[in-house]
């Protein structure tokens, strides 16, 4: 990590990334001066955690701090954004979908600073090797993004809007479509009145076995052996959940090809 | 652990699960006599990491172990277990979904021993903390079953085969079919010269998560907020793949649900 040049910082946003990122820069040595929500609990919350000011008002925002983070739910970041008017500071959204104009407007310095990482409110997580996939409006911007995301994660990577899209799909799938998965099983089990601790230390090894492999090698189950029998078995014990039989069967059949 | 009373064990099967097992059971202080695969190469490999005899006929199978494992395909089990006949030796199968029953012309105490994980031949697991589902026709064979496994496990637990056949089912959601998941965002990111790296770190911690939370409140992402933008973006990221669109919308569904 680089040493840090401390930079004062307004987080738009108290939400779990903003949490999350609001304690990691905090901790980095970095000042944040404010933290907006429209929300008083949720702006003190967060602002009490990394010594700054709660501000439930767009108009108490100070001018005199350097980079402006908008961490906010994605529909709301273009209604934010006009109402913002800066004149150099840096303007960034942490977006995986957003497209960086929509910042255009809002300061002659923009980008995107997009931590590639499912945040909750409560639960830790370690900067330091999150991807933070940074683009900026400059060459200049880029550099200062880039420095100051170096603040906090060893892990900066140059992404452009296009890119960034399909890392969001792709983290969808990666992320909350498995998570989903791990929901389901949860559910099964409860129905039937097994622990889903039963299953964790499997959902555990079925990610760490991604780190130095690829999933596609490392796929089992009975799709991939094409063990028709164990399938049927499978549906039929689903049968009272129509909806469930034909995620399965449709995740099965593409597993196959 | 239990402090183990060293059985003679004989593997049938040489594959992911007999190799870790086998290799577990090693460790563990158990004398493995023979590993049996219809491949001499198989068996040979197994058979030197543990110090046993690899056979490929099954006539050549010693009647002198106390404990025969049968680690094969499913749909071999059946097949198998006509050729043996014990007389009260004991045996078991490590399937997730075949039935207990299949052994019972085989020998006059028999069971499953069924752990709960994903193997590979070339990733070492851990065994202390993988839950062992064992099952037995009688209470003597049970307790008998429920010892050797607390000689490898931690984590023992008796689950009777219509338990076991809606764990296996939960373990293809939480497994099969989030590391098909995994599959799938690596395919995108690859076709867009993405590296699969920058996902790693989220499906860890998406993993990581349900140590401690149920999976259908850590769930995030654009279907669980019901942002119709953004699964609309996705969807024409993928128009491309009608099979991809289909599992995300139906997904996505069954989310918001």
């Amino acid at each position: 990590m680089a040493t840090p040049s401390p930079q004062k910082i307004i987080l738009i946003g108290a939400g779990n990334v903003a949490t999350q990122l609001g304690i990691a820069l905090y901790k980095a040595g970095h000042s944040i001066l404010q933290v907006y929500s429209p929300s008083n609990k949720s702006a003190t919350a967060l602002a009490v955690k990394i010594k700054a000011q709660p501000i439930t008002d767009l108009k108490k925002l100070t001018t005199t701090a350097s980079i402006y983070i908008i961490a906010i739910k994605d529909d709301a970041i273009a209604t934010i954004a006009k109402q913002l008017k800066f004149k150099d500071q840096l303007l960034v959204h942490t977006s995986g979908t957003v497209e960086m104009a929509v910042l255009k407007n809002s300061s002659k310095n923009y980008g995107v600073f997009y931590p590639l990482q499912t945040f909750s409110k409560s639960k830790p997580v370690d900067f330091a090797s999150i991807p933070i996939c940074i683009e900026a409006n400059s060459k200049s911007t880029t550099d200062t993004l880039k420095r100051f995301a170096k603040s906090i994660s060893g892990n900066v990577q140059e992404i452009n809007s296009s890119q960034r899209k399909i890392l969001h799909v792709g983290a969808v799938f990666a992320c909350n479509f498995s998570n989903h998965m791990y929901a389901i099983a949860a559910s099964l089990l409860s129905k039937h009145q097994l622990s889903f601790d039963l299953l964790k230390p499997l959902i555990i090894e079925t990610a760490d076995k991604i780190k130095q492999n690829d999933p596609h090698l490392m796929q089992t189950g009975p799709a991939i052996r094409n063990d028709k029998k164990t399938m049927a078995a499978h549906l039929k014990l689903l049968a009272a959940d129509k909806e469930l039989k034909i995620i399965y069967k449709l995740i099965s059949n593409h597993i196959k090809k």
